[in-house]
């Protein structure tokens, strides 16, 4: 175990140096997007790969798919406002903010492509429909949220990935791409918490599901940037990746890791140990600490 | 009560309905947009109805009113600061948020039209100057507070129009209009909240004004998009309506209505009833209830 | 020290009328901008000064400092995130919006000039390797922060003035330009501590790092736009005065100004004195009033 956890940070330090320093990540980037591609469409059909430029053709949600998850991520932002005992305004910006503003936000980092959940009223009106829907029976949804959880898990991959497609077919690089896919899945939930001035709960213990909408986006970018895949299959296969590891994480209780306090043996500066965190000086208990057995799981759409 | 109660929350699932399956809904649309103006134009005199296209014209604010507005807003926004002991920084960030703040957020959001608080300088001008007047007599400002209280309302109905007019002008549909024009309005305020680290007032129960805004933006929207009524008296009825309604809500100290519970009667699931909050399970106390008794009347500007 | 504050209160006062009023201002500004030019000229060798327009040329810190400025601002944004007990989606999360906030809010402010941070993919990569970086030795790093307080003046004055210098360039006026480049220097430390669901820490008492900002920024516009300096000269100018004054902050405890509250002299309307703070009626304390003895020094890059 300890083994593993100081190689690992030997990479994270030598990463970190080689990012630093700039030389050779573009040379080894070269060299995986020509090595890459062609090991791949060797082992698959020729159907399956593609040369054409990523920019030339964008992945789309089907409009009745992005309306029954505005529904539903308005729904569940409703009864979150109510559970904190908002007033209708706190319902109707949280159903909006839950539904939308992950997408919103991505589109306003994206600049010039104009906003979605503007451009098709039918969003807004499915999320002002979820608000009022929300505000009479809010009560009787909240038994409800275990079966949707499906829903929340597959939309958790999809969004991930179109709003990773979105990115790129404006001529973004992959990493920003990813980001951008990340912050269209998490970005409303981030938000909603914010506006409920709380931390967000993807930042704190206890979930585990930025972390799969990091994977689902980076395996998407990497399947249509390095590995020519076309995209509606790289799309099937990173949403399914994201669905499975999102629904284990909640079945099995999996938890994203937390920082590990790697110090130096003492006498022996060339090797790391885990530190003790109760003996660690100078880091008095948090207030989120006093929240931590709080935590429940939720599923963050 | 409770019949009007069941009736609108049959409204409410039946357009949740419609909404999502989003058929019907245009032709609606389509019926009311050729009948609602013949209706109008027949009772008002030719004088108050156009047929020019919404976004040839726009409505602006007097210039003069905006930097007033700018300034009691900036002085609302030091106030703030000043009673949550904050240092000459955070007087002139909440100054500037609390002036300025729902027009950039507006602005951002429609992108591509500029930042207007960016294009003329006398608003960040006056904002900065309400700061370093605040500075130092904001604790006379604050007994002088309920005379602002019109100026507040004035400007609620006014940015909420005025917001709305612009989003119609830059093309975008009836709703998200709608929805700028309550960004514009309300949006300073909310981001003031969470740089203090609080729930945005407009959510907290104990106050009516978001909704008084949603109304004014709303009913500004419908007169000019589809009873073609001219901008400058749809502007005044709209801010007229607002003013009153924020004036008598504050007045008779009326409240955003707060979510019903409602659930199916034991044995009869074809009616719905008012569900016993206390009785409800898996409902804990939050955070948010033991603070309810400290909700405030506030301006909110 | 009264008669001082009486002074300064007047001009704030007659500011706030003239600024409202907008008349005169713009004339004083013609007036500086032509007179000022003349008199540091003829100071001046001929070499330090240019009469090209502002937006012809821009300056742009060195891409090997921009990188590390986002090493060390995604670490200590990772450190904070350890320090509230966040999981690795928290450490990524403040990491990036540590070290690339600020300059990413600049430019949504901006529209249409891109989001740098974006646009070098190394930037993003130097963020998330600071990120993997600190999951595993922040406890380390927590242990060198005095060291990396000069690096954070530098950064606080740097990025103050090229914030301000690309605004300058896309056209604005010198007071969103000013702005602006505050924004890039402190944004990204706002918006962290919004997400921790904390007061960004510029505006609470204790520090003295964003009026150092907006005295760098303030001086750099001044330089360039009304004293013809060429802007390489402006930068290092307007550079080390903020590096100067965060570091001597530092080092002797300098605070940011509080609010001071001025009242009328009983019976001497024309007069104004300090109003005892604990006689003042309607001000409860505030809960940040009971934090107040728990702010700490931070060099909040």
């Amino acid at each position: 175990m300890d083994a593993s956890i100081v190689a690992t940070a030997s990479v994270a330090a030598s990463s970190a140096i080689s990012a630093t320093a700039s030389v050779g990540a573009t040379d080894l980037a070269s060299i995986i997007s020509t090595v890459v591609p062609s090991i791949i469409a060797s082992a698959l059909p020729s159907i399956a790969t593609t040369t054409a430029p990523v920019a030339e053709t964008i992945v789309k949600v089907p409009l009745l798919y992005e309306l029954t998850a505005a529904f539903f991520g308005g729904l569940s932002g409703a009864t979150h406002a109510d559970e904190r005992r908002m007033d209708i305004s706190g319902i109707v910006v949280l159903a909006i903010v839950n539904a939308l503003g992950g997408g919103i936000l991505r589109d306003v980092l994206l600049q010039n492509h104009g906003i979605a959940a503007f451009l098709n009223w039918r969003l807004l009106a499915v999320a002002l429909a979820a608000a009022l829907f929300g505000f009479f029976f809010s009560s009787n949804y909240r038994k409800l949220k275990r079966p949707f959880l499906y829903l929340d898990a597959l939309s958790l991959g999809l969004f991930a990935v179109v709003g990773a497609d979105k990115a790129l077919s404006a001529g973004l690089n992959v990493i920003p791409a990813v980001l951008l896919g990340v912050v269209t899945s998490v970005g409303g939930g981030m938000i909603r918490d914010v506006l409920c001035s709380e931390t967000p709960q993807i930042m704190r213990p206890g979930t585990l599901s930025a972390s799969a909408a990091v994977l689902g986006s980076s395996l998407y970018v990497f399947l249509v940037t390095w590995a020519n895949i076309v995209k509606p299959l790289a799309l099937v296969a990173s949403v399914l990746v994201t669905l499975t590891i999102r629904l284990i994480a909640v079945k099995r209780g999996w938890q994203a890791p937390m920082p590990v306090h790697l110090t130096m043996a003492p006498g022996r500066p060339w090797k790391f140990v885990r530190q003790n965190r109760e003996a660690e000086s100078g880091l008095p208990p948090t207030l989120a600490e006093m929240d931590e057995t709080d935590v429940t799981e939720d599923t963050d759409s």
